[in-house]
């Protein structure tokens, strides 16, 4: 292992298809990314079973055998009560927190992976409560949307700290030195019972992090846009945002496979422009908006959608090995510290 | 006036278009429902411009001229200082309110329509707070979402209200006896912060509401796909959700205008396909989504999107229509009696 070679973490077990999905997802990855190495947990036959046809991978893959596998259906209580320690989802965040690994990647359940990851790796120090965040496609590229459900009820400092992880992140994957981020919020003028989410503008306007540029509210439909390049909002509005734009994906989808559907002349202009069409799908399909992150852990963990194919996968690890190549956790743990320290000296003056 | 008929009170100025947009969908809806007779509310010449051509609608029209038209991009605030009294959106409410006409119609701005509403109709016994209520596509043909921005900040006896609010309407404007009720969560297990939402679904569920079927939690995916009739959330998520909807559609929109552009080939297809698209970007179009409805005040109001064109509003118009003949307000009053009897019962049990 060269002083630059990055090691990830790899639950095998997680996804709908397991260790036949995730080992060609990493093979993928290999060779965009030269420099990465794997621990894998899991199955220990079923992932040299995998491997036995990929030994370029199988050089830079040490294999771990976990006895347990958590379910995509588990409830997070379940896992915790089933797996921890003994599933491969627990081991590879556990090669985390011991520094063997330098981030964890995971297709299983997002909730089980939640209450694992708080559970074996702890919030970092100035970060009350972890957040999720999704990168979203738009018109104009990608944006990072956060928190999608990791930190539920609304509260002016998590908002603020999550402000901050995600500009750290929008640093660290697309290379953007000043983000611009803004709060999500409905367009009203009187927005009762979310003083946090005012409280939580005032605050970033007035402390003026040098490391984002504030750009105050947005609503629902300017997320789509492109309108900032981080978004903030508390955990519950962010999931329900997150799967009500997957849901409407889905649905037009569906219009579109029903409109070509009618009549013959429809059918064959599809024939026609059927590349156009494919385009479009990809672009509606959930499933390709792969690679949430929780962010404000001692540990970069990244979650894979679990219905993901070995391509998606790959984006997912390749999204890893960018964070962790641009020190995403280094950096946040220094605009945190400053955050902190900003406040300390505004408590005292 | 026939024992019959049905007489809305219009709000002739609201609408980027005012009574251009306006007379003309009025007009397009009378003929729909010929039991229709209006008071509209604005400035007077110009609805008489309007109403020159239209001999037929002219005669079911009572013209009331009002000094003030509150502009589209007015705050609540501002709009209820230069407005209160002298305005057509205020007059319009008030001719409800003094039970001159059954219902009110405006295309005017949200947030100004809901602050007037409230100061002008009160809330109905029995309603802490008004609900905002969207008719939403989806697959299986259309739901209604509430509350989607009156009422900030989760509360378990509003979420109780809201649910029997839009079963109420969901039986006055579908026909649907014994509606499919949810409630939209996130798809934890732990929801910290949301005991609010788990609460109001074991009071749904222990109540047992004759008017209605508890079907339990939905998550944002689920709105599209029509998994219920009616989905009950608080106010700001569930103006996140709508507003998201509308931005992904519009997103979506956009790439398939530019997927279509990319090649000749593309573009034949679609010229074949014309048709198909053309109703695809109708259902993708967010101001088709007409009309979103006031319930729990003290009279009917409805809100025409203000982006709309005449058949647009006409849409609108027959939706009040229809509630009036239904009785969604006596019905509403009813069941929300009830709920507070057995409240009561329950207290006192």
């Amino acid at each position: 292992m060269t002083r630059d070679t990055i090691r990830l973490a790899i639950d095998a077990m997680g996804g709908d298809e397991g260790p036949s999905m995730v080992v060609p997802g990493l093979q993928v990855a290999l060779v965009r990314c030269p420099d990465l190495a794997f621990d894998l947990f899991g199955d220990k036959a079923a992932m040299e079973r995998e491997l036995a046809s990929l030994p370029e991978l199988a050089k830079v893959c040490t294999l771990h055998h976990s006895e347990v596998s958590i379910p995509m259906d588990a409830k997070p209580s379940q896992a915790l009560r089933m797996g921890r320690r003994s599933s491969s989802m627990w081991q590879a965040l556990d090669q985390v927190r011991s520094g063997g690994a330098s981030a964890m990647v995971s297709a299983g359940n997002t909730g089980a992976l939640m209450a694992m990851a708080k559970f074996c790796l702890r919030s970092m120090d100035g970060v009350a409560r972890p957040a999720l965040a999704a990168i979203w496609p738009t018109i104009r590229g990608e944006s990072i949307v956060l928190d999608v459900g990791a930190s539920i009820g609304v509260d002016t400092n998590n908002l603020v700290t999550h402000a901050i992880l995600g500009a750290a992140m929008s640093r660290a994957v697309f290379g953007i030195e000043t983000p611009r981020v803004a709060l999500l919020n409905i367009g009203e003028e009187e927005v009762k019972g979310l003083e946090e989410v005012r409280e939580a503008g005032q605050i970033l306007r007035a402390r003026n992090f040098p490391d984002m540029r504030y750009e105050g509210f947005v609503e629902g439909d300017d997320i789509g846009r492109g309108s900032a390049d981080v978004i903030v909002t508390e955990g519950f509005s962010g999931n329900i945002a997150l799967k009500t734009a997957e849901g409407t994906a889905r649905q037009l989808a569906e219009y579109l496979r029903m409109s070509i559907g009618r009549t013959l002349r429809a059918r064959l202009g599809y024939l026609l422009a059927k590349s156009a069409f494919t385009r479009l799908r990809d672009k509606m399909d959930p499933r390709k908006i792969n690679g949430a992150v929780f962010l404000g852990l001692n540990g970069l963990v990244i979650k894979s959608h679990g219905g993901t194919d070995a391509e998606g996968f790959a984006s997912a690890v390749e999204l890893a090995h960018d964070m962790v190549r641009n020190e995403l956790q280094r950096r946040i743990a220094t605009d945190v510290a400053a955050l902190k320290e900003s406040q300390e000296f505004a408590d005292a003056g």
